[in-house]
């Protein structure tokens, strides 16, 4: 892996652990409001409003909107589908900044303090600079030299304009860049726009439900057991 | 101070010594390659071609360029005045590159250390992304919590995109951001946007050059003598 100069990363997910953190939080909010609710499935289906919500975007239905934007409006339906009285517009922007402090899986602080030592590393996340910026503050993780945020761009992964934006404002060739991630199509987007990839699973990433990214299924750069696997595979 | 989330810093001459460090550094190059020259005297020339650069983008008789590109042309045309030959295009790459590596003031990494554990950090720069990045990373600056530098605005300090464009990616009102400069004319610029502003002075930042910013000449809402101090004053 010569020449590789930065490490990027996917952030839901891959660095931290979405789904936990908030089913946590979500329980947590719920019994100090005295508020019963299938509070596991609210989450699996505000994650599952994710993807969709950026393909409006992407489709022109609506104009660039931040995450933490799409978040808002995919809560402010949900709760009402699963039948979650009483909670105010305060509440709910209290519930939607639970994602700016999603916890990080246990090898994520070690692994990203070993490459920082090494490579210039940031996320690359579809989260707004906001919602990066205050996770990694919360979460202690080794802080990104640069935090590359889909509202600098202007796109969501797996557009092109975020793999060849971030290597443009690091002022670096695609193939000086490398995507860590623990999702396969986002390594196939970064790979066809020249960056180098590295894959690791998190295979409980969406729980009972995982249904796909239990392994490689492409000859990435990097195949690791975690980000501290890929330290050491990076000589970090 | 109450509200202050995010301190962020002018670069040049505030966080870091551009002029001592590029003698420095050009005047061993020179040694290195034999090559004599006055580089105090280019270095300040180079400097003074910084303002009337960024106003010919901010006219619009330029595109939108970023500073790594506005002191390289500079370069050029400066080395030929000052009659230094035998430069090739890698030299005047590696030359301007030095920009990159600044070193900071004494203070700097002692002060952002302990802003750092309770605010947001970040530059506020005319530099560009890469330039930030790398130079963070070479200063052994306590890494910024997120970089926002010109070539994410399209625009340079003191246009006001800038102050508001940081504020608005870190989610914050613009009273929640505090500018800290060496500099009384970026801070009124900060101002007028509705920043938060602390000063402290950087008296030998032109060398004997020097002909203002010896003092505050407003009534800025933290008057430092330097970055650790200025961490006192805010409680950090």
């Amino acid at each position: 892996m010569q020449g590789v100069r930065a490490i990027l990363f996917d952030t839901f997910g891959t660095v931290v652990d979405w789904r936990g953190s908030l089913i946590d939080e979500l329980t947590g909010f719920g019994a100090a409001r005295g508020i019963a609710a299938d509070w596991a499935g609210l989450v699996d289906a505000w994650r599952g409003a994710y993807a969709p919500s950026m393909d409006r975007v992407r489709r022109g239905e609506l104009p660039w909107t931040i995450l933490d934007d799409l978040h808002r409006a995919s809560l402010e339906r949900l709760v009402a589908q699963f039948g979650i009285a009483g909670l105010t517009a305060a509440d709910l922007d209290h519930l939607n900044r639970f994602w700016h402090r999603l916890r990080p899986w246990p090898d994520s602080v070690p692994g990203l303090a070993r490459l920082k030592a090494r490579f210039i590393i940031g996320p690359l996340s579809n989260g707004n600079v906001a919602l990066l910026v205050n996770m990694a503050k919360h979460a202690g993780l080794p802080p990104w030299d640069m935090v590359c945020a889909a509202d600098l761009f202007g796109h969501y992964k797996p557009d092109a304009e975020t793999y060849l934006g971030a290597a443009a404002l690091l002022g670096l060739a695609p193939g000086e860049v490398m995507l860590a991630a623990a999702h396969n199509g986002d390594l196939r987007a970064a790979r066809s726009c020249g960056l180098k990839t590295a894959f690791f699973p998190r295979p409980t990433e969406y729980g009972p439900h995982q249904a796909r990214d239990f392994a490689a299924d492409a000859d990435w750069e990097v195949i690791a057991a975690d980000i501290e696997d890929l330290a050491t595979r990076m000589g970090a």
